[in-house]
């Protein structure tokens, strides 16, 4: 068993002989296969009727509305200044936006045409320009799959702004920071020219991307997706590098897709450079990176579990991330269901 | 929306008015009900064969053995010194072992005896002790449930004893003693106080402990066990404060399991002052503490997804700590399944 070590200061735990262990535990229900294009009770589709009473446009690529139950919202009281130490809050801001990808609920995106996924890219960098302005912090996020909390089938994300710089992006600021000033060069961006000469963990490549089990993984299938020139953020990419990433999500995704031949649940994020009042800084340490956690682990039923021993004392998996990349790689990268059409 | 400050450096967004929202998501399986008391083909119950040919013994009350598919074995081979700084690794060492509550695979922590609970905290003390010489890190856990990744219904828990302080730990240790040398006082043990004197987030309480919903809480109904006097480790827990914490553990299980009237699934586990090395040092800063953290959230069958944002930006909840202590708190220390017979 080895200690990995991690670039936030932490360490993940490898037991590679532990898929040896039998399973008599959880087994998930396969992700539903058979989603219908259009639903009419589907608050998602184009023309629908949201929850609050709001009519969904009759959008035919992607289509962005605000969050009908946010957890973050603009006008938030301060809570009372005198505090303890150990009882301490503040009042949280921010705006929570949906984002759906495509008006049919049976395309995901690896399934999608490369020139859609593009345009979800370019929504992407828009939303960050426009709540950047105003917010130190815009996540965007993907929820795929009900095992992933997700409770619409239909493709989509959600974008939560915030007045703060929430823990994980806080963190990762930190530690690209320290390594800057240790090394002169920002952390993932020397991380990618490794990788890409290593090539041991790379999962696909192109001349603008690459998508690596990173080294310090804690979920089984886990990928970090970069960019090979140093950007900032997902508003700073090129209308080459867009084209790019699209063409390198819809790979990788596809594989992902494939390893079990099920619409492959995770949940996924972009990190780039803080915005707000941030924009004005020096933030050469940042490079932008979009983050994937897959739950699964043995089979499309059973997942790795994130409990006990990890929740308590550290992270742990249960094969190599070596392991995991070359079995995405040798993937084929036509997704399994227009091989069967 | 509220952001609260953990211990640890980091917050919690706390959004109470999303419990509003309707649930269209995934539903889990409800825990097994009828567990037979005695089950030839499972590898815990007394008198069977496990995996790897031994046969256990014909135990009545806990019983321990070495896990048959460890994480951490004691002679893991060192991986080469001269690593880059971003591809770090090291020989991780140990022992995992497992122990059986109680004979009877049908009978949980809270449906057993207070001197059957003794039983268990005192072999806990055992293990900490005989563990403890060698490993400076000896983490003690329960994962309940197959909601919980527990593969067997069978009533026990694990022992993972490092040569290394994990993350989990190494991160409490900085920030128990970075505030015990600005305030002269442990962390926990001032905010035992703190909290016996609020009240409004207790859950249970006797005359040697307290059982608290945190202030600073990311699961729904997680809580945090602690002695009310200075305890460094298990090992100090006296006669007395053994048998209060048979007590008080059997009240705060039994509420958990009326909670929805099931077998409450959770992942729990204790953190004391490391051991081994650590024994000679002085660890005034630390305070003994259980961690609960169950994944329910709505019912019986809707947990909480730490999902896309909790995992790429900051754990958010949705409901308040105090909400949920005060549900706790007023629930029968009666077990439901008791009162129906
Ligand atoms: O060792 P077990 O009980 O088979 O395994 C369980 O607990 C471990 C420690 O928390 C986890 O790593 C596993 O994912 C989980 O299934
Ligand atoms: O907002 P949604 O999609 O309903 O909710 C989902 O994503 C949120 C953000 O990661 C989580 O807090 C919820 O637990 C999850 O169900």
């Amino acid at each position: 068993t080895l200690q990995i070590k991690g670039i936030k200061d932490t360490w993940v735990l490898v037991s590679a002989h532990r898929m040896k262990r039998p399973w008599a535990g959880q087994v998930e229900k396969p992700p539903e296969e058979h989603i219908p294009r259009y639903d009419p009770r589907n608050p998602l589709c184009p023309g629908n009727t949201r929850a609050n009473g709001e009519v969904n446009s009759d959008y035919d690529s992607t289509f962005i509305f605000e969050n009908d139950f946010p957890a973050l919202q603009p006008d938030a009281p301060d809570p009372g200044s005198d505090q303890h130490p150990l009882f301490q809050s503040k009042a949280a801001r921010g705006i929570c936006k949906v984002m759906c990808f495509h008006p049919w609920s049976d395309v995901t995106l690896p399934l999608m045409k490369k020139h859609e996924v593009l345009k979800v890219i370019d929504k992407w960098a828009g939303l960050v320009e426009e709540l950047g302005t105003k917010y130190p912090w815009v996540q965007i996020f993907e929820n795929k799959g009900a095992m992933m909390g997700c409770s619409n089938p239909h493709p989509h994300c959600q974008v939560w702004a915030s007045n703060f710089l929430p823990n994980e992006p806080a963190l990762s600021d930190r530690c690209q920071r320290a390594y800057y000033k240790k090394h002169g060069e920002p952390l993932l961006l020397q991380y990618a020219r490794q990788e890409a000469e290593k090539k041991e963990r790379v999962v696909v490549e192109n001349s603008d991307w690459l998508a690596v089990v990173p080294y310090w993984a804690t979920w089984p299938y886990q990928t970090l997706l970069l960019p090979r020139r140093h950007v900032l953020r997902i508003t700073d990419l090129t209308t080459g590098e867009r084209e790019g990433l699209a063409d390198i999500m819809k790979r990788l995704l596809t594989k992902y897709d494939n390893l079990f031949e099920i619409s492959f649940p995770y949940s996924m994020g972009w990190h780039g450079a803080p915005t707000g009042t941030h924009l004005k800084e020096d933030n050469s340490h940042w490079h932008l990176h979009a983050h994937y956690y897959p739950p699964l682990l043995r089979s499309a039923t059973v997942k790795k579990f994130m409990v006990g021993y990890e929740m308590l004392a550290q992270e742990q998996r249960d094969l190599t991330p070596e392991q995991a990349a070359e079995k995405l790689r040798n993937l084929p990268e036509e997704h399994y269901k227009t091989r069967e059409n």
